[in-house]
């Protein structure tokens, strides 16, 4: 007899769902992806797309002979699901998740079953026709094991995200948030404050759209990001958004004044600074 | 006897002027281009690959023949380099330049001959080495008349950004000046405070650098932007960069003020703005 096929069962056939679907099949067609959506259209997408080998509607159904079940819902529902998965999957069965806030759901999930996991990886589209099957290639998975997680529970979540292309780093839960804020919900909140105002600014100055300025363009992308999502990573990382953000305006203000007071030096000063932070940023391993 | 060719002076042969002789070389490779540049391994990189047919240190000596000159150096430098060509030039001949800030300059440089243009396009590096011969396909490129510029000299700057690849759009200067702040010199001023902002958080958070989230370098790519020039851009489109500025920091006050208090009707109500505002940029003509 072989070694038996992995069974995931995927609860949220979205953009991150249906991408680590397709991530796992390419890499071995034999893995069984079971996938859970309360929406009959993304599993009736997926299924079609052949993404997913079973599908079902109730989590219960879903999880039943899962090894691994990765909860890939919007993050307001993860403690719930999880909770539900725990109690219905098999003893051995390990649940995992990719919500991008992570030290409330670890502290809520404190069970040697659990193990937290945020794949840093998106687009700015949504849903199972948005998935890729290299989404997660190259990228990095951060794995925040809570005190009872279990090292076969933590083993068991870095292969999986290994088989999806990507490398996994391990980091406590509150640390993550702390980073996240500074690289991801910071350049989100300022890419949404970026585009009201050039919303804004656009009602005295007719012609500002189309004239598709690069910097404009990459600066605001994110900005078209999934707003139920980012209302809840925001509610949910509060607190270290709040200190990313006070310390951008900071910044904002040394090169506010800069500009005001036409002081050429402290400008060159400071984008020197920017550019060796970039390239600090470009060769990190 | 034929249609002569038209011989084009390009004074400073970095990024922009590069790429414009590398354009109207691709469209018409009998187009005479003269090369002028204060740096001599410019000029002789600029020969080598072919984007220039004769080199000049000399401003005198290198526009003499010009039927169009284009001053793209530095935009501190621009009135009198743009003045020395137009005492240097044959009377036929029309000056054009390609600065990101319009007003002072069209002001300055109150002439028949004198054409203030702007090409919407560049990318964060700098010299003759990343001059790309299709930087302005499909791009704009803003002209800003004077209240004295000829028609004739319009028509010769739109028909030379025409054969570059690029779209014109007339503008006044002091709109333009507006339109950019907003499209351009606010989320580059944005981008240099995320970076420092980034790289101050950095100190609390090891680990911070090498997850490459893709918001995080979208985001700041253009902080790695010419930092003499980005100087010189804020000094010189002050007014309407810290007018611009305070809409953003509004706006951003908003968002920080839904997130402080938990107010997730209020976060809903920003984020759809946002993404109808992008959906306005992308589908504009």
């Amino acid at each position: 007899m072989g070694t038996p096929k992995q069974t995931v069962a995927i609860v949220g056939i979205g953009l991150i769902g249906g991408s680590l679907a397709r991530a796992l099949k390419r890499r071995d067609a034999t893995t069984h992806i079971v996938g859970v959506d309360s929406s009959a259209e993304h599993l009736a997408l997926a299924t079609e797309r052949g993404f997913i080998d079973e599908a079902h509607a109730e989590i219960r159904d879903g999880v039943a002979s899962a090894d691994v079940v990765v909860v890939a819902t919007p993050p307001r529902c993860v403690v719930d699901i999880a909770r539900e998965a725990l109690g219905a999957a098999r003893p051995s069965a390990v649940v995992t998740d990719v919500a991008s806030t992570k030290r409330a759901i670890v502290e809520a999930l404190d069970d040697p079953r659990f193990v937290g996991a945020h794949p840093i990886a998106g687009t700015e589209k949504s849903g199972p026709t948005a998935a890729l099957a290299d989404l997660f290639d190259a990228r990095v998975v951060i794995i925040t094991p809570g005190p009872k997680t279990s090292r076969e529970s933590v083993a068991s979540v870095e292969r999986l995200w290994k088989h999806a292309g990507a490398r996994s780093v391990r980091m406590d839960a509150a640390h993550h948030d702390r980073v996240v804020a500074a690289i991801s919900h910071l350049p989100h909140a300022i890419a949404y404050a970026l585009t009201l105002a050039v919303g804004s600014l656009s009602d005295s100055a007719p012609n500002l759209f189309g004239l598709g300025a690069g910097g404009f363009q990459d600066t605001t992308r994110i900005a078209s990001s999934n707003p139920e999502m980012w209302r809840d990573i925001f509610l949910e990382n509060r607190d270290e958004t709040l200190r990313a953000l006070d310390v951008f305006l900071a910044s904002l203000a040394n090169l506010r004044a800069a500009i005001e007071t036409r002081d050429a030096v402290a400008m060159e000063r400071l984008f020197e600074r920017t550019r060796t932070i970039r390239r600090r940023v470009l060769d990190a391993p």
